[in-house]
């Protein structure tokens, strides 16, 4: 099946405001209800439903646009995916804009639902971007760009390793799962220091919202905020598939040709092989 | 296979009764054993118990019913399948009817295993109708109205995509599951507002049940309360499912006849084609 | 393949033994390492970790047990399938022996694993036998009693959903995944009045080791309490299975039935149909 | 496919290192962020996403090392394979090095992902060698050493019965999933008296690196902490193939030869069977 531009990024377009709504929901669940009176406890399921809900959020996202576009949803991803050759460079910049524009539109959606929880706790919109965008936990810009860098290897690597049909030959039913439960892994292991951002997407679009909506911590004051997750998933995503390739991607190329010409010289006519 | 309409209604009314089994067995569960003496704290796994459970009596539920009714399970799901042409707007009262009354039953049967619970948390029936049927977080109609249009036509829009061929192709036998992992999606991120209804049945049979058994506070009182769960889930239901053919499914569509007929354009015999 | 029924019974004793090792082995994380100073706290993973390992330990019985014996790791379970004629009766007592007796190792081991652990919360052994066995949370026979026939119900009306072929026939892969399911979400939705037993050897075997091992609140001296546990879920298994007959199994064998003898009555020689 | 033995090392290599990032990561995320104001309160999804994300580590190893290496990832489970004929001997030594280097160079790359919030909550360095190694809960070297051997039985005896074709003949899709999950079920039902290590290197890889990074608790001044996590598991796991060869392999081997023996016995050409 052949499909236009146009449709694969509308896809990516919705694909990624299916991971915005259920990523961004999950964090306003969380955040807007709790009850000052009973500091530090888990208010509707906590970081480990943040965790889940964000991984459900790549799972349906991959879902709605998988077969059209790729459900890359994620710049990123497809940088990394084009940096390996496999995806046009030419396309990238159209999907980093259908996925940054569905992202905004996830969280605008999100803002509107819980608009009137947010005039409870935080009625001035001073505090609470952070439902939408990423903040970094620790000073400087190298603890946060660090850890985006290695969360976003872990994504890449990963992904490939799942969608590599050499490395994972009977996975296909459920290889939306696994590139989900990628996501879980990294936000349960690789959470606090960034928001797991891992997606400039992910992160701009919303906060682009938050400035239009007129939160006042945006993040867009201070440069660090808002470049490490642009900058940092970019240059993880591109290591994570280079590292892949070299120990996994090409090793496993290189053995099933040498498993075809094998089997190819064991044929009495070699010049014309089986259908 | 086929089957008759009353064989269709008791898969619809028993698969119902069980999603409501698990569904306001583990609110009843996370509710009413809660120590006033620690407030805040998590009791029988809190909300997160919540959403795992609902979504595995989702799962359960097209388990016992998928095969011979389609488990919708949901009257918002029968609506939205009619509306765009998948289901005979003949069935829908009927399988509607069914599915409020296993929702009936089956609160029937969870306030019957609990009762005895009930005596010691709430001993007036005053105030724990919310362990089977949802009300809203914040005051007016439109809260709660957009809430519960936003996940449902996440609900809708992602079973098309999950359950239509063309866009997954290898994920039949674990349907169910991802289908399940909707609602827990959905509980996760939408959950505060309106209970995550999301289904008129879901909501309107438990509710008649504490109506019947003396609960104080049903909701019937306030009209908005009982009506958006209804109103809201039907909206959003043939909402997503417009979205879902509009961007996904029609393209799918489209594109396939298209690799067809460039199929068949390359036989030789272009008009007696394969079997 | 065909096994004798000493395999099958060791089978059925290791897979049992493994579901014990799981589940009683999460009871003592949970329970046994609280810090009073915290009540209400959430101790290593609490109720909801309780509930996976428990649908952990179904999972790897099946696996261990599955292809030899079937599984059932349970009595009721036995029965349900003998009552309904899926099962021979002779057999129902020796797999019910074996059940118990993997039951009782299973819980003597971990009794080992755990035994300074114990020395530690609970030195005079006077406390903590719920490690091991069930407990009613309200006084008489019937809340208990309703709860272990509706929860086994469940269990043994879905565990032929999930089995049944003509149901469920893309589900083999994950068939015991789905099976480990129903427990999760028994116990998330009816955990909390019998320490969801629903399964007599999961039950007593365990209870006879708190027994022989010196625990003081074992429950052998009160009638009902070690009783529900057994005839509960036995009455409740083959209500579920009757109940599955009538309203999914029976019809979808009469329209498997109809539907082959349709593609007969096509047949050009209907008396010799194809192989 | 045939790789190298250095193709299979480097797999190992990172398959391993994928497991200790994700592995101590998530305890990092547990334990170094707790608010001192609150004791007792669940922490970035506490020892419920520690249990997770193991798991996840477990997952997305195998799905990195496991088709050129196997994915062992774990020198005890290398050493059942050996001592139950299914691995040579010959690569136990290269692949436990490969082993304990990757998660050597996992720990050390969270080490520096989470550096800055160590300086946080232990400057010194003193109290937290725990997110990289583990450590016993009870004095004396035999609760450990119980515990570990029992662990790892549990999880080399269920890997083989995952991984035996005989015993698991649908499962294959989803193999790695139900591997991940033995792992998680060990932690939520034996992680509390040592960690649950069941891997000599994922605990002395790691626990080298605390050494080298200055910490002050590593136990390598105590014996039997870092002993045990080496011993128990290679116990443990010979232990757990022999069981399940015993019960489970050896009874399934000889009835699947008897079933051959059988239908070959039925051919009318028995010298000749089919191809």
């Amino acid at each position: 099946m052949k499909f236009t531009l146009l449709q694969e990024c509308i896809a990516e377009f919705l694909g990624t405001m299916v991971l915005i709504l259920f990523g961004t929901g999950v964090v306003a669940m969380v955040t807007l209800f709790a009850d000052p009176a009973t500091p530090g406890a888990v208010v509707n399921g906590g970081f480990s439903n943040i965790n889940w809900a964000w991984g459900l959020g790549v799972l349906f996202g991959i879902f709605t646009a998988g077969t059209i576009s790729g459900a890359h949803l994620n710049p990123a991803v497809s940088i990394g995916f084009a940096a390996t050759g496999r995806f046009p460079w030419s396309k990238v910049l159209p999907y980093s804009l259908a996925q940054i524009l569905g992202a905004f539109v996830g969280a605008a959606i999100v803002f509107g639902v819980y608009r009137g929880q947010f005039a409870v706790a935080d009625p001035g919109l001073a505090s609470t971007a952070g439902v939408f965008a990423t903040f970094p936990a620790l000073p400087g810009f190298w603890p946060g760009f660090f850890d985006q860098v290695v969360g976003t290897a872990l994504l890449m690597g990963l992904i490939l390793a799942v969608a590599d049909k050499l490395n994972n030959k009977e996975g296909g039913a459920w290889g939306p799962l696994a590139i989900a439960l990628i996501v879980v892994a990294i936000g349960m292991s690789f959470g606090a220091l960034h928001g797991y951002a891992i997606n400039p997407a992910r992160d701009f679009g919303p906060r682009l919202m938050t400035l239009l909506a007129g939160f006042q911590n945006t993040g867009f004051g201070e440069l660090r905020v808002w470049t490490v997750p642009i900058i940092g998933p970019i240059v993880g995503s591109v290591l994570g598939a280079l590292i892949y390739d070299y120990a996994i991607g090409k090793p496993l190329q290189r053995a099933h040709l040498a498993s075809q010409q094998a089997q190819q010289g064991m044929d009495t006519t070699p010049t014309a092989g089986p259908q």
